[in-house]
């Protein structure tokens, strides 16, 4: 993946090796639940957009500033109009991405949330992780070729630095609109080799390859998907830790260019 | 829903008592296979948009035409560029609905193509329905308002009269990524009372909903969910059905009002 562009195959690739090497400017953050975002917000001291770049009758939501070097762009899909709850799921977190990235040309996005977490796989509740790919797991299309589609598979940006250094968990990703997974969702999960499961991830991925901007996903595991049901504490503990793990990487995304990540 | 303003409330109620005064002018066609578009594209002598209104590496295509007095946009969400297969699915089709919207600021979106359909709900191979709304069948998340908004229920344009000149049937339609239904997807769409199964119609009324642009979905049942495998020949006779529904709406709404439908 890499930095939007506007010209041809090969003036796309010129631009790709020098925006590895240009320190990074303008991130896009995605986060689908507006509770999660705000810690992240009142740290990094973004305040709302009032001027939406986004059209009219839409939802969603940008909070914008500049930290340090950066140009920092935290957008939520906002509430449902009629019933009041985050727009979580894969569609509207794909519209938001897509008309982020149109209006802002970010350098890299982040998507950033809680997701639940096998224990199976070593997964336990406040772990960080950062994924390798991402893929669906409820696109079933049992036809040749179509399988593959439906599965949406994607890798994120390479980042063994900033794995290194914040010491963050590794591992592979399913993305679901259901929270509560299918007997078919579960085995497919399985089949991904999921670590951790979300609801937005691979669709962001899916906007983000479309139009070419490198991307991380960054979640912490706030329940167990094979284990027992979280405690308040536990929830909280785990917001906590997603504002944190977004400070850091931001923190060391600055100054620093693509390829160094 | 209503046409696309940019108002206040007040000023936009206005603009839909007018809009539904007046004769409709544009209207974009949605179509998730290309092979199912082609037909169309030739009936209704429409020619592909080579200077694209979407952004560089999208794979969306828009055919463009004047057809009696209406300006025709049929636009599909093109091949997967890795794949080479129709972008099929939720995700796709909101991206080019929302960006075609954005573009082309049409007066009515007929989003189009063909389904499976439930026997004993009195769905039969070649059947034309209208969708009366469509709701998703795959998004479980149960927690209270979280779960109305995953089901994600919208009522379709009502279209009385053109229901009976052309004699349609008429029912709910249930939206998934799935080809093959799990259990789970099976008792969502029993819960919906679904008639017919789609992919994309679901995601296709969100985001008209969002932008405010009335919505009609027409889907021609290809094979039966609960019942014997379709044949080649059913297939084909399917398509051209879908050709000739597309046709047939075409014709009825040109001149008319959206009140008139």
């Amino acid at each position: 993946m890499a930095p939007h562009g506007d010209k041809s195959d090969a003036a796309d690739e010129t631009m790709v090796a020098k925006a590895e090497k240009r320190p990074i400017s303008t991130i896009l953050i995605v986060m689908a639940m507006q509770s999660e975002a705000l810690p992240v917000v009142n740290k990094l001291n973004l305040s709302e957009d009032l001027q939406s770049v986004f059209p009219k009758g839409v939802p969603w939501v940008r909070y914008r500033g500049f930290y340090k070097d950066l140009n920092i762009n935290l957008v939520c899909p906002g509430k449902d109009s009629s019933l009041g709850v985050d727009c979580v799921g894969t569609v509207p977190a794909s519209l938001v991405t897509y008309a982020s990235i149109q209006a802002l040309q970010p350098d890299l996005i982040i998507n950033a949330g809680t997701a639940g977490g096998f224990k199976a796989k070593g997964a336990c509740i406040g772990d960080v992780y950062v994924a390798s790919d991402v893929a669906f797991c409820d696109r079933r299309i049992p036809i040749p070729v179509f399988d593959l589609y439906g599965l949406g598979l994607r890798q994120a940006l390479s980042t063994p630095n900033l794995q290194k250094e914040l010491n963050l968990k590794v591992g592979k990703l399913s993305t679901g609109d259901s929270l509560h997974m299918s007997t078919q969702d579960e085995a497919s999960m399985v089949a991904n080799d999921a670590v951790v499961k979300d609801m937005e991830a691979a669709a962001v991925a899916y906007v983000a390859d479309l139009l070419k901007v490198p991307s991380v996903f960054l979640k912490v595991v706030i329940d167990i998907k094979d284990g027992e049901e979280t405690t308040a504490e536990e929830s909280s503990q785990s917001f906590a830790a997603l504002e944190r793990a977004v400070t850091q990487v931001t923190d060391f995304i600055n100054g620093k260019c693509l390829s160094d990540l």
